[in-house]
């Protein structure tokens, strides 16, 4: 049977470059990079080439450029940070509404510890006004934390623009940029953030790497206690294999960037026009342009999203139904709900998102099983006759 | 020239049996172990079965073992999990003098956050004495932390009767068992610690994974703030290629621990043997008896540890001055200092550790070159006239 992975924004597969240069570092750089000798250099040197890989990715200096276990280890110290260090200026943060639950999650966490936080509405494509943000900033604002794309519905939030705000009012600025990565040209200084989260695996990278961005001359307090490592701001002895996996997918992904986004944008189009062509009742969440150039967001009439995900499933096709990283979870998607997505349809959306190794082939056979599994759950749908498929 | 690392308390090799059960990981079970289909699934078993090989290491249940980035997040999530959840219970904690930075820098992070540590004495051998401990309980401690063998001097904790103690004054007992993983048998039903902090790049596995054993029971604040990754416990996409190499680490541990202490501790012995009987002016640091079975820590009178290392390292031998975590720290060793070692052997302190790969040969082939270096080191010694050497 043949196989389709439709879910790179919940994670990628490794490419065979990424791990061909992993493996040395597991027995011959085997060293721990804080020594002295010969093999404890060796991991230090990988450190470094994929520290300045990662920093040319999003046109940083290696300085600024900070690893962490992963995307969300790199929000939490941000938020926790940042709140830590200006506890004195003000405690009022200012996120959006569609956050990953890694930014809302260390919020709610905060508001228990004496912080306030707003969460800004968004327009019914996922945008946040630049002038929404400018009217939340208050006196004791502290951060600003807007995700660069959203993981769900793959809006590109203006950053820019919104970076350029919070700086008119003196307010430090923070994006996830996980979904961003290696999908968006990312330039930290022509965007003007503060703060810039990244992890490996949404980039054909390892899982359990990540980094932190953090602007020269940024104080924020420590997340993870303890030894020297990353120029004494996060301890723990570093995931030298990971983070040189990390390195390498970076370089790929800068080298590719241009062909990866003409690649995915034209297969996620081609893919919407045969959907919207071939079945009825389909919708597409999210906006037209400025979106992720993977991600097709469908809700399906009369139908529950789970239903359609397993069956495809036994098809050998892999997708989302909301957010990629908690499918699990039985809570309604907060992302569809904050743009005016009804429950009745949010209970009929998949989340498909197309990669480097997706093929015209591989749409073709997704198109085909999806309009025969579309048209027997709709079938079996007990509010099937209200439309009369 | 022969390469001898004897440095396996910084970090060890990966072994090739781990490294290959971690590969599928990589580009065939890449799934989001998040995920509810097939690909995601498989991911998740490797999650599932590693999971039972650490907790079976340390006869613990799987649902007591949540995976992290490193034994360093471990040791913050117990310290500030603790804080955090008991803090109106009350704000004081105890800890040893000799503990890792990962404990001693969250200890003065938590200082900093209005809680109040003590530092335990330690005996000349780096023994905490249970009735050192008894008399430091107060009404307000919530958490008592002390490491289970210590890094430099290898001291092996009475961690049995100082949980015991603890648990007579009703007050919850963490032991960071980094460098006891895999060295000493651990049972924690037997113990009776209720939180145990473990990684895997010690044991033979890959850099960038640890472990918190939490007993069954315990409720501590989430450290890692965002999905529901862990039983909602630790936000963040797992490390599935990194935590299936410590599953296979662990199970390799618990199938060879005695083979690999009496190799260990035979190859220890002989050494300091073979050091004590050819170089005049050393002291064997830390404890004769219940010392890790790897370890030995030296100093040698009138030269420094540095030169030592990098003239070891000029004959491709890998030891560690004081700290492995922290070589390039200038600051003297406060286990040393907390143990009596006057300031002038500390300069001279040498850390050799063994482990599976060493050989007689190896040990060998070390200590003829080590009297070497220690003849030509003292001989350019400006104090070499003091004692004739």
């Amino acid at each position: 049977m043949r196989q389709v992975y439709l879910d790179y924004s919940a994670t990628t597969p490794v490419k065979e470059e990424v791990v061909k240069d992993m493996l040395p570092y597991y027995t011959n750089f085997y060293g721990n990079p804080s020594s002295l000798y010969g093999v404890g250099i060796e991991a230090k040197e990988g450190l470094d080439k994929a520290r300045e890989r990662v920093a040319e990715l999003i046109n940083a200096d290696v300085r600024e450029i900070f690893f962490t276990s992963c995307g969300t280890e790199a929000d939490n110290w941000v938020l926790e940070g940042v709140a830590d260090a200006l506890k004195n200026k003000g405690k009022h943060i200012i996120t959006s509404k569609i956050e990953h639950h890694a930014i809302l999650h260390t919020c709610e966490y905060l508001e228990k510890h004496g912080f306030e936080v707003t969460y800004l509405d968004v327009d019914g494509e996922g945008f946040v006004h630049p002038e929404t943000l400018d009217k939340a900033i208050r006196e004791d604002t502290v951060l600003v934390s807007i995700m660069m794309v959203n993981n769900e519905i793959g809006t590109i939030q203006p950053i820019k623009e919104l970076a350029a705000v919070a700086k008119t009012h003196g307010v430090l600025f923070h994006t996830d940029a996980v979904q961003g990565l290696g999908n968006v040209a990312i330039d930290v200084k022509d965007l003007g953030v503060d703060f810039l989260s990244m992890s490996a695996h949404k980039i054909y990278g390892p899982k359990g790497v990540g980094a932190l961005y953090l602007r020269k001359g940024m104080r924020i307090s420590t997340f993870m206690h303890g030894g020297a490592q990353e120029n004494k701001k996060r301890a723990g002895t570093e995931n030298v294999a990971g983070i040189v996996g990390f390195g390498k997918a970076a370089q790929l992904a800068e080298e590719h960037l241009e062909e990866h986004i003409s690649h995915s944008c034209w297969l996620r189009d081609y893919f919407w026009q045969k959907i919207d062509e071939n079945i009825q009742g389909v919708q597409l969440n999210g906006p037209k342009e400025n979106r992720h150039p993977g991600n097709l967001n469908v809700s399906f009439d009369y139908i529950e999203g789970e239903a359609i995900l397993l069956m495809l499933d036994n098809s050998g096709i892999a997708v989302s139904t909301g957010s990629a990283c908690s499918s699990k979870s039985l809570a309604p998607s907060h992302v569809l709900d904050a743009i005016g997505v009804s429950i009745t349809k949010m209970n009929g959306t998949i989340r498909f998102t197309v990669g480097d190794f997706t093929t015209k082939e591989d749409i073709d056979y997704v198109t085909d099983v999806l309009i025969k599994i579309v048209e027997r759950l709709r079938a079996l749908s007990p509010v099937n006759g209200q439309k009369g498929w």
